[in-house]
């Protein structure tokens, strides 16, 4: 039995434990977004830290971040071979609306082929696959294929503010050969995908303020400023009648959608109907002229996420009123310069009597896979000996922060290769991981440290 | 001694008792709009009961409302004397923001001269003046000097949707010849008002709904139809650039205001400096060519009082977004008519890719006080004997449902004569009610009971 062998045979006899070991995971509540949750960020990172010390990893840290701590952990056995950055992160979206979950968010339940929780496919499930893996590899030859370093990151779905310069830090000088995230998805249970690219993001919040306190809506309705009415009219001129973002300059350096790759995009990527079904979407809407897998991946966007004002309820003239706003961003649109022509956009058309304060909370620029490198080609022969087929190249519509950024500072190889499926809910309620995924996803791993191991080193 | 100098006598010896029981009944977290509080509503109301018992009033009931019940009571003892009816109501607004409050609002507590607390000016605090009243009376004389019916209503603040009927069925047919409200503002604390109108009121709530559940930002932004953004379009779509609604139609059957009342406000009512300032805001805004007074009393507003999103801070496209409309509506306009009005704006306004619903709340007509009448004159009288000046007539801007349904239903007078302030913050944090206020309140009820029972039966 060859080595690989071993370690897929060690994974499947494992899987109960496997399954086990994500039930207690998914079990913290690691809601980074939120506060009260600091002490549940502590608590889950010991815990991972305690497992990759019992999977055989070496060197395990939780080193402060700046709401939750990353872990991170390394195998250096192979002086002669490429080093292998895993990242993954065990923060989660929040979970509201809490009351639309059929079962409870941090009460994993197993339901037909699915495992109900929140974090259970983002990122919780994926990044175990790697950990069996890992655990498979050290326990049946007592090495990996290739040096190790992991990264679990606590605050990817807050834009990951302190993460590169942690690393940086911790690994000087330059970190790693290559690069693995599994935190994206799958065409379908057999037809992986390999991330070509994701878009960038930007975080803001639009604040607006009026009346010092909350003012009875009988008392001073209809003569003061009111703050909701003043931010539906911001926020109503983002975008035209189309649904084009009318922000003056906003697509001005998007690096355009060339014939070759519309075709491609075309052939490869899920027509509307497959792409919106399952979101219980009829029809695509958006900038005109594109496809909605386009739209989605290739081209920007201005996302209200959420609106909110200080009424909560109450019938009054709220004293203060905000819109979170999520920008997607594209290859050639530098987030710098996005903020400086939405805060002239926004600027020219605040109304007499209330003041509009615009917060930057998180951004990323667009990452691009190179493509043909050694790494991409290991990934390609990994995924053709589990699923006997290549991986699907696709853009991607979302953002992972730490890539963007890792790429930004090193001619680091990036293989985003996820086992998620597009109808896992992520971000939403009733989040869920098809487990077979998981099961195959570990498989994938086992295979693609072997074929890693072939990769030249930097 | 006269009677009614005993009952004044009796009554300031009785304020810290007063106080006292104030203090309890503030306690009560009586937010009718909140479910939750429904066994605080029924545990209110029947500490109320109690207490009407207590201060020897007859008949005390208990009757089921739609959330809460309304506690009546009455005392018939002048065969030929008229029946006054007196309103007030225990529910109170939500409290939120809670972090805003200085203390807790359901643990009131004393700041100098005042006392703060949910419900402490509206209304619990001013009904509390009237219950020390005819305690007085009672306890003084065993009598008082009209037959008198008192509610206590629980739904005030959800638009009192059942207590005419119940009303009517406890006391039919006619069932007063004069009703007293304390549930408004002075212009301070030795100016007394009597409210000579009030505005109609017309709760609506706005739903946007778009994709099946809330969608990740990154793989669906830009690709499909954002309810938040539909909704924005809508809210602003409400207002021009001046502030003037824009529903087609609003003003049209709207009383003008002619010149003699124009003086009239203008010299008896606040300046915008006095009516603003308090509420920390520099200018006043809206319909142009009005002061803020006769914007916020004689003419009609649409006020957006809460924008709300499934999102909740997450990074999606979310599935529904709704806002809180609170239409305030003044003599001339008909609420069937303006819902007809505003049901057409908006249903030509909706986007593709969402669906709109409006949902009808609540809904009162606007209510305007005969002039020179003998319960207008018994009001100044007792106004005259305590404050030493007469009330300035004033329109509000505020509703109270119930008094526009006494009187669509029946040729009842009724006294708005509150004890309120304008800076009391109520529907806001930090509520307060001014305690001389409540005293010299206790003292002017006690005059005016003695006053009306001289008005002339119907």
């Amino acid at each position: 039995m060859s080595d690989t062998a071993a370690a897929q045979s060690y994974a499947r006899s494992r899987r109960g434990a496997t399954l086990d070991r994500l039930h207690r995971l998914l079990e913290y509540p690691t809601v980074s977004a939120e506060p009260r949750h600091a002490k549940d960020m502590n608590a889950c990172a010991a815990s991972l830290a305690r497992t990759l010390g019992h999977i055989g990893l070496r060197d395990v840290r939780i080193c402060p971040g700046r709401v939750a701590p990353v872990v991170t952990a390394s195998w250096q056995g192979r002086r002669e071979g490429p080093t292998v950055l895993v990242y993954g992160h065990y923060d989660v979206q929040p979970v509201e609306p809490k009351n639309a979950w059929t079962t409870e968010p941090f009460r994993p339940t197993r339901r037909g082929q699915y495992l109900y929780a929140r974090g259970a496919s983002d990122d919780k499930g994926q990044l175990m696959a790697h950990l069996a893996a890992i655990e498979a590899w050290l326990t049946t030859s007592g090495k990996l294929p290739v040096n190790l370093r992991l990264i679990l990151d606590g605050e990817e779905e807050i834009g990951s503010p302190t993460l590169l310069e942690a690393v940086a830090r911790r690994w000087p000088p330059l970190f790693a050969d290559v690069a693995v995230v599994s935190d994206t998805w799958m065409l379908a249970p057999d037809a992986p995908v390999l991330i070509s690219g994701l878009r960038g993001v930007l975080g803001a919040r639009l604040e607006m303020t009026g009346p010092a306190r909350d003012l009875h809506a009988g008392a001073f309705g209809g003569a003061v400023a009111n703050p909701a009415e003043a931010l539906a009219g911001l926020v109503a001129s983002l975008h035209d009648k189309t649904g084009r973002v009318s922000i003056s300059g906003f697509y001005e350096n998007v690096r355009p959608l060339r014939e070759k790759e519309r075709l491609r995009l075309g052939r490869t990527g899920p027509s509307d109907r497959a792409m919106l079904a399952p979101a219980g979407v009829m029809n695509s809407y958006g900038e005109p002229g594109f496809s909605a897998f386009e739209r989605a991946v290739r081209r920007p966007a201005v996302v209200v996420a959420d609106l909110q004002t200080s009424g909560e309820g109450r019938t009054v003239v709220p004293a203060r009123a905000g819109a979170d706003l999520n920008i997607r961003l594209v290859d050639g649109q530098e987030p710098e310069n996005v903020i400086r022509l939405l805060r002239r956009h926004l600027h020219s058309r605040i109304p007499p009597g209330v003041r509009g304060k615009l917060v930057i909370r998180s951004r990323c620029p667009a990452y691009k896979l190179r493509e043909d490198t050694a790494a991409l080609r290991a990934a390609r022969s990994a995924c053709r000996s589990v699923y006997g087929r290549e991986p699907v190249l696709l853009p991607s519509g979302g953002s992972i922060p730490f890539v963007s950024a890792l790429a930004a500072s090193c001619p680091i190889e990036v293989l985003l290769l996820g086992f998620g499926l597009r109808d896992d809910a992520i971000h939403a309620p009733n989040e869920r991981l098809y487990l077979p995924n998981l099961y195959r996803g570990t498989k994938v791993c086992i295979e693609l440290y072997e074929q890693l191991g072939g990769v030249p080193i930097a």
